[in-house]
């Protein structure tokens, strides 16, 4: 067994570039190729092999198909997105809108969702039908976090707590629901299911609070991109959302006022750091890392497996890039 | 068994009505459920009831959630064309898009794309495995369908051939799926399935064709719409792929001139009866329902199942709404 990201690399990008694709209309798949290829990270089909591996004893191989599901389901969400929030780019390449047009987007999404239930559905018979369950009822609450965002967006009156509970739909269940895929078809009971889908849902949260410190508080050396686009964009982070309920009287004005970028950033980082949210920020991922580990302690895994894991949540909220 | 449009049309509605959607985010799922109120014809579930009641001799509302499955993937497609396309009314009402912006309209047809799925699901284990795999390959060819009419759409030099396989793809294969999904919960036989596939796919031919006629040359009276939609729109028809291959030096003239409405339709429709296209059409139709009643020569099913399925093709090339 070999808990390493390299090697869960490797298996993925293996199966992400033998994909077959019909070939009758290769401009529907061209964009689905372009926006895998991009690559990322590739935590969600990582955990699901990861999962696999640790409660099955056999090869991660044997779940490549679910890892890869999971992968093109996150990559449509980010294709729909992307259209959605009218971004220009995605992993510093043009979106797909912006390459082949927002309709060449949308229906290249959906083939793409299509796509991960393909994927998905490769597997013994008797795991199917939980697959899809879980499957499913991860993605509605991802639509549903996507939805919630949407609405904050019209909002300067987001609660912390309602503000915790899209992040938690929009990326973290995402995650979690990864574990869950690797655990049923290591044929895993539900308790262990639920343990390994708290960790990820933890990890995600611990994750989306060390995004949203980088963005504002990273080096741009290391970070590998510019500091301050999600002040400049005005995006409702934890940072923002916090510093709303806290600064009332100051912080809508900054927003509002015709700041140039970086007049804007340092004003609205000024009162980030009064208010210590740069440190509380980072005590809340911590905090998230250390409940992603805790919810493994009661689980009888190998200490290979467990090192990877802790790792894994570790390196969520302390990453530099 | 009540093989009568009536009896299908009851437990569709009563479906629809019934379907129960997250209460969290409200605003995801108002957009869904107003898309499945406007009703339409509701063939493509009738399909799945009757195939199913005329292969297994028991109650259709045994297959109901796969019926259900595809009316909502068959909503998802309508949404998301709307948005493509950007068309301001379907069925007589403002389109998801224009009520509720196209985010919106993007986002509730991704999640009544899963809402299907979890539908398909719904239904005895031995069974799923097949009925995923014909829902999703009917899906993907939906897709390539819609990616060749957006293709062609920027072409004036279409093939009828090419034409025809569009159109296959875009609507045929779903009214095809569709029996499918059925004979797969009779657990029918892989040639009886196959059967149906072909009738459903010939019924789908039968019933674009007819389409195509009834927006030139219907009576606008019993039709319920205006007639001449699909010139004024310049939008690709079977009736104006033929033309275009057929009267090339006067046509593509015709429809750059700058006319008003009224001339521009009665100039095209002029060149259409000169090439006998309106009675071509009609011909075309009528032989793609007898094909489909052909491909159900060979089963075993009894006479009152066959009246329906000869009565719906018949209906699909001669209707006048």
């Amino acid at each position: 067994m070999a808990y390493t990201l390299e090697h869960f690399s490797e298996l993925i990008n293996e199966a992400v570039s033998s994909i077959q694709y019909p070939s009758a209309t290769p401009g529907l798949f061209a964009p689905v190729r372009y926006t895998l290829e991009t690559g990322g990270k590739r935590i969600r089909p990582m955990l699901t092999l990861a999962v696999y591996e640790a409660l099955s004893h056999r090869p991660a191989s044997e779940a490549i198909n679910q890892a890869i599901a999971i992968e093109l389901f996150h990559n449509f969400t980010l294709l729909h997105d992307d259209v959605m929030d009218n971004a220009d780019l995605r992993r510093g390449r043009p979106t797909v809108h912006k390459r082949w047009g927002s309709n060449t987007a949308i229906l290249s999404g959906d083939a793409m969702l299509t796509l991960s239930s393909m994927y998905l559905s490769k597997c013994p018979s008797d795991k199917l039908a939980d697959l899809n369950e879980c499957f499913n009822s991860t993605a509605m609450l991802v639509y549903e976090g996507q939805q919630l965002d949407m609405e904050f967006e019209e909002r300067m009156d987001v609660p912390v707590k309602e503000y915790m509970e899209m992040i938690r739909l929009k990326t973290s269940v995402l995650l979690a629901g990864a574990c869950s895929l690797g655990a049923i078809m290591a044929g895993a009971s539900t308790e262990v299911c639920a343990a390994f889908y708290a960790y990820g849902e933890a990890l995600g949260l611990a994750f989306q609070m060390r995004d949203d410190w980088l963005d504002t508080f990273g080096d741009p050396v290391v970070f590998g991109k510019e500091i301050g686009g999600d002040i400049r964009n005005r995006k409702k982070t934890w940072l923002l959302i916090n510093a709303l309920n806290e600064a009332q009287d100051e912080l809508p004005e900054i927003l509002r006022e015709d700041l140039e970028d970086e007049e804007l950033i340092s004003q609205v980082k000024a009162v980030y750091l009064r208010l210590k949210l740069d440190e509380r920020c980072n005590a809340a991922a911590k905090a998230y890392s250390e409940r992603a580990i805790a919810h493994l302690s009661g689980l009888n895994i190998d200490n290979g497996a467990r090192v990877f894991f802790e790792n894994l949540a570790r390196e969520a909220s302390t990453r530099t890039h």
